[in-house]
């Protein structure tokens, strides 16, 4: 039929590691080259969680040529899913916080599972961090400026009703209609012609995306000199504490 | 009182022909300078119709020289409407697909006859063709960007409900009620000291409007070069062949 | 607590005076440096007004050394303000036109009290006078374009319950609950480590605001000789002798 599915399967929470980001990287790539696939359905294959986004371990007590290489991988798993030619559509089977909403983000579409337990949102700020401008420049094409300023400064975990209110999700659906409407989704937008579908798609998405090309290495030092502070390091370790503990 | 009424009929269905552009054009012109004229409404002689669109006889099987001229005219309709110093009302009493929408997406206000039958939209992409930056641009000032980049990449024609909740039209009405609602709308506007209107829609339009102005001859050479691909060509063959078997 | 509030009381209707702002600014640059204060409420003292808006008096018959003096605490007030590192709540008690809209939309929240006789809005053009860009670009990211096209250039003024629909406002309470309210969404806002939250808020306007630092001069130039126009100054004759005759 021409559409792939990705099925995001990184216990337990489906974080974005360097591993994750590397993986989907070259597997995009593949379907991207792969004239057959023309869409992709990004799901995952963990109960609960569609992916819980950058894994903080990875920003931790780390190098800082670690950081770096993270943060490169960061970017092109963006460049990569933002700038996709193929159709993609998000199949949000459970929460989304931070870069996982992200990756909803950069997608054509969003579907999510309809769960009062379920969230998603960009929530740095919770964790005393900032996102960067092209986490927020996607999140403001999607929501607007009004609600991407409030949302981004609260740090907010939005319940699948006001994600879908806000626009930031584009569909509700029940658990067991999920992978159904994303297959009539995609046929919906597999029934125009690619080429005309991607320039329109590259027209809509250019402006964003040559920002971040065109600042790439400053933004990757910005990360540095931003997440090696040491009360940066101090949020990030009292976070993953909180974490622990909850378990 | 001040308001014209330009009642598009070009038979059968108001294409955007490089005669019904000139003339358009200069109508537009003479009213611009007639001092006693402070508002227009955009409305159609024909049933069921307002503007079919960018008439494609004139990119099809044509010289260069005149797919350039024909696209001057188009940029220049452009131009002068969503430039105009008069109040714009588009009156859209029937379906606007395309070049038909941008005209009504650039008047001032838009007020739709509701009716299940007609539609409204920018569905250049399931004719394989790609909306210029222009029409884009003032697509998004009008529903903003998540909308505008799913309508534009799916190629859709709104039911006029979902226009309306897109704010792709402002209003939807009853046919028999079209005109005097429209006569309404523009008094409202007319309320105000045209000198302080001016400057403020000006002030609100001005950056998508010189965008254009600054890359005219580019996006002349860009539509030559797309519309004339054998591919491009192909498409809108098979697109006329179509419209004729409809009838 | 950490939260200030300020309470408007310039009889008889809180007019940004030239000495209205100059306190403003102080009152708001003390608070400001303040580290114990981390947010601030807006508010009025007077019944049903939160702020008139720009004292006209100050804009007629005046010299031009005093309309720059003028228009440079008006830039102050919004500089200090939209780019304030406090958190900032408008807690609208009473109608807000004009330069009391702008207050308000400054703000990172808005609560107004729920009453059919209070109304917002950016009605610059109903006095035959334009909103300047940098209000304009405050008011379209809170309410998107073409809202903002629309109010601005019909000046409108508008009643509570469309001017919560718009996103113009954030909230709508009875006038018994508003400080209640107040209290409880800074509390909220405040949950937030600062630091994160203030980083994430200069991202979200900066671009707005480093237009106006960038064009200051200028824009006191447009002002001063917009405003000395005899045409412009009889207007505002015009509008001074009806509110007088309205009392």
């Amino acid at each position: 039929t021409g559409v792939a599915t990705m099925k995001f399967k990184s216990p337990p929470v489906n974080s974005l590691s360097l591993d994750f980001l590397t993986e989907f990287c070259i597997s995009l790539e593949k379907l991207e080259n792969d004239r057959a696939c023309r869409g992709v359905v990004l799901t995952s294959a963990i109960p609960k969680i569609f992916s819980s986004g950058l894994d903080i371990t990875e920003m931790c007590g780390k190098s800082m040529e670690h950081y770096a290489e993270f943060w490169r991988a960061v970017q092109e798993m963006w460049l990569r899913l933002y700038g996709s030619n193929m159709v993609t559509v998000a199949a949000v089977n459970g929460s989304s916080p931070a870069g996982g909403c992200l990756v909803a983000l950069s997608c054509d579409y969003r579907i999510m599972v309809e769960n009062p337990k379920f969230s998603i949102g960009l929530n740095e700020a919770q964790l005393g961090i900032v996102a960067p401008f092209w986490f927020k420049d996607t999140f403001v094409n999607v929501v607007g400026h009004r609600v991407a300023e409030r949302s981004l400064q609260l740090g907010s975990l939005h319940p699948t009703p006001e994600a879908h209110k806000f626009g930031l999700v584009d569909e509700l659906v029940p658990e067991d209609k999920l992978q159904e409407k994303a297959a009539a989704v995609m046929a919906q937008w597999l029934a125009l012609p690619d080429h005309a579908r991607q320039l329109t798609k590259s027209m809509m998405r250019k402006a964003v995306l040559d920002r971040l090309v065109a600042h790439r290495e400053e933004d990757v030092q910005n990360f540095i000199s931003f997440i090696s502070k040491e009360s940066i390091q101090k949020s990030l370790r009292m976070y993953m504490e909180m974490l622990k503990k909850k378990k």
